[in-house]
């Protein structure tokens, strides 16, 4: 493997308005389409469902391979059961849909906007005994939140259609607490193969799932510096099971309310992955998770040539599926090479391999690497291990570059001036809070941004010197507090 | 391998008391939770849902190979365009859900109760010229019905959470009505696979899809002699395209209307196979779909005998999983042999291995098929291969017990008498129709019967002789018409 050249990868420039750039990469890209009649509720094309197809897979891998059962519940919730537990109804009943058959009265049923009140009936029927826990289920559905706010696509839906929620009982508080730091895991793995970056925060409690008694959110940081929430744990205590009488008969031969865990990611993670990995040439797919990982580009300028180049092609093709590569061949005769490059660009294909005549010549091809759109010579006896290799350095530089412009995006401030600018610069600010929920709001007010919690991932107390609270000076700070302008 | 010994299979006593039958598997082989308070809802438990996601995966195979791309539409579809074609919202709208939200007025939704009105006004956006055509799109998704006759789990249900439906647009007729007898093809393979049966109907046309030309629907006879519609395919003719004005620029340079079919199956072809398997003893899997395919059973009298026992499992499994093969060792300590192959035969694994402590002497396993229940002693060497040959083996039986109980329920006959007894009987009857739809509606008010419409897996037409219209006698009967009861 031989280096041709390097090369300067796409700029970034367009994607500095985030919605615009993320609009037409869906169309060009063609992922995805917003223009269905519906108000936040979008189409997934072909492209775009195999791409899907493949992050639903990793996150089905993962759940199963820690001790979760997927099951499928109903997307109609009694509204009995809905308004059993009184935090969770004020919190949703906004933005619950309901339905109804034509002119018929009958059953008050809501579409699901999270299925706690669906799965605590059964889960109830189906726990004897303390053997019976911890119980792990799953499923990958369509949740529905009538937002009042701007929708956008695949960010702010009606329709959220890849809503993995996942739904925990436990013996005990202990247990239960166990279970939201291994969901915090389970999540660091899904988002890790999908190479983004994240901050991981204790939301406030003024912010926190309607019925939890805490919730930890995953948020990522767009390059407008806005912040996108893309997965959220809850730990919900007794307030569902106490209501829906969810208990168990315990080793000491006494009945015991179970605990349970809530926690949930969506279709956002994969705005997260196609913008975060984005410029103003498409985006690039993490290897592991493209549709297609390598798209070969023949190259001939004469009839003649044509059957030369495709012979070396079949060649190639068959060392690559051999190695279960997923590859495609963009043999179209009325597009020329530079079309086909921009082409597998736009959607984020990580390896273009291109073969023309003097490279069957030298029984070589050439690999272009998406990411930074380098160029190497490869002999076809070497191209499997070359192309395994280039794929882990995608791989790799995509997380590290999130990585890098995460971390360059958070600042601790210690002044309101300071804040203020920093939010203005498209930062997430790290600020001295006292911990106290009115203080709390009063920070966010001061600095027109939201609060995304206390750090999980860093440092949350702020330690032995003398810090105020940002909006209460009279109040001695205990913790940072993070706000960043929001999606 | 020996066959030690045949045996009786189950008897199928209870299972003619089809649904009560069914709720007793579904209950006690844990698939499906038919208690949740919702009407014509129920819950995939966890071993339901991984045989479910198998079907799924044979479904999504069969259409990736045939052409079809999968996509994801959104639920709602507006009212404006769900009626937009007459005689679909003539069939559908008293069965359709309306969505609303609480105390809004806005958009006027329904649920999809299917998705021609969704898809067509995206698919004109797609398609500029004929080089687009044909289309073949599908998806696997939840559509509700409002049904207002009694529901029965997995079979008549108010959401149908695996209708995979496929939709497809071609320049002209003879190319839809190819894609029509393809679908028959794609449906035949899926069937196969589960070991079903089938008829394949012309639906009359007072009973075909509401929208369509016509109707060609796979039913299978149940042990009871009612039979079940498992799948459908429509061609649509310019109904669709017509009203969402879905054209395309033809090779002369004219703009042509597309012509358009639909077809569908869901989770009934699972509810036709668990129940086409079943006997009293529970059911047997297709082996390629069984999410488990051996169960191992472990046989040991004494805590000496258990480390000697479990180190030869240990061997065994190795061997079979090595093979690539799905199995799981039953190793409770407080359930007996007996208890657990009635627990395994229930839940429909093909094949159970039972190794005591003669066999560990003897280096072998017995195996015991679910189907017919007989047993043979395998030496460990041969182990994997014996085992495929006997999934091979319950997978033929199956298919080949389907076939001859289906044949054997359907019966020609020639005078009203012979068919209400036949049909009292639970057979699929063959009646002598003229082809008016008048004559035809009223054979089935005479038979207390609905008609599946005319043969297309047998010869349709009667022939030469001068036989007559079972209830318009002075008719002359061209056609073979189906009748039964229906689920």
């Amino acid at each position: 493997m031989e280096l041709l050249r390097s090369a300067r990868p796409h700029p970034k420039e367009k994607l500095k308005n985030v919605i615009e750039w993320f609009h037409w990469l869906l169309r060009e890209a063609e992922l995805y389409d917003v223009r269905y009649p519906v108000k936040g509720a979008y189409v997934w094309r072909p492209y775009g469902m195999k791409l899907r197809r493949n992050v639903e897979e990793l996150i089905r891998r993962v759940h199963d391979e820690t001790g979760h059962e997927e099951v499928l519940f109903p997307v109609f919730i009694p509204y009995e059961f809905f308004g059993k537990e009184s935090q969770h109804i004020r919190g949703f009943e906004k933005e619950v849909f309901w339905v109804s058959k034509g002119g018929e009265g009958g059953e008050r049923l809501v579409l699901r906007p999270t299925s706690e009140t669906a799965i605590m009936p059964m889960v109830k029927l189906w726990i004897q005994d303390y053997k019976d826990l911890p119980l792990r289920l799953y499923q990958i559905v369509s949740v529905f939140r009538a937002e009042t706010k701007m929708t956008h696509p695949m960010i702010r839906l009606r329709e959220i259609s890849m809503f993995k929620e996942a739904h925990t009982v436990h013996v005990d508080r202990e247990d239960a607490e166990r279970q939201v730091r291994e969901a915090v895991e389970i999540y660091k793995r899904i988002f890790d193969e999908m190479c983004l970056a994240y901050m991981i925060n204790k939301r406030p409690d003024w912010d926190k799932f309607a019925g939890a008694e805490y919730t930890i959110a995953f948020d990522t940081v767009l390059p407008d510096g806005r912040t996108l929430q893309i997965g959220t744990a809850h730990y919900l205590g007794t307030n569902f099971t106490r209501v829906f009488e969810v208990t168990y008969l315990d080793a000491d031969g006494t009945r015991k309310l179970a605990h349970t865990t809530s926690y949930g990611i969506s279709e956002r993670s994969i705005a997260a992955m196609l913008i975060t990995h984005g410029d103003d040439g498409g985006t690039t797919l993490p290897p592991k998770l493209a549709p297609i990982q390598i798209a070969v580009v023949p190259i001939y300028y004469s009839d003649e040539e044509m059957p030369l180049v495709m012979k070396f092609v079949e060649e190639v093709v068959a060392a690559l599926k051999g190695a279960g590569l997923r590859l495609h061949v963009d043999d179209r005769r009325d597009k020329t090479p530079g079309w086909k490059f921009y082409y597998w660009e736009l959607k984020g294909v990580p390896l273009r391999l291109e073969v023309g005549k003097r490279d069957v010549e030298k029984r070589q091809v050439v690999v272009t690497r998406r990411d930074t759109l380098e160029k190497y010579a490869v002999a076809l006896g070497e191209l499997v291990d070359a192309v395994r290799e280039l794929m882990k350095a995608v791989e790799d530089n995509l997380r590290r570059r999130a990585w890098e412009e995460l971390r360059s995006k958070i600042v601790k401030v210690q002044s309101l001036e300071e804040a203020k600018k920093a939010i203005k610069e498209g930062k997430v600010v790290e600020v001295p809070w006292s911990g106290d929920n009115q203080c709390g709001m009063k920070i966010q007010e001061l600095l027109g941004a939201d609060a995304l919690g206390i750090p999980m991932d860093s440092e949350a107390s702020i330690g032995g010197y003398d810090a105020r609270d940002l909006a209460c000076g009279e109040r001695r700070a205990e913790l940072w507090l993070r706000l960043s302008e929001r999606y």
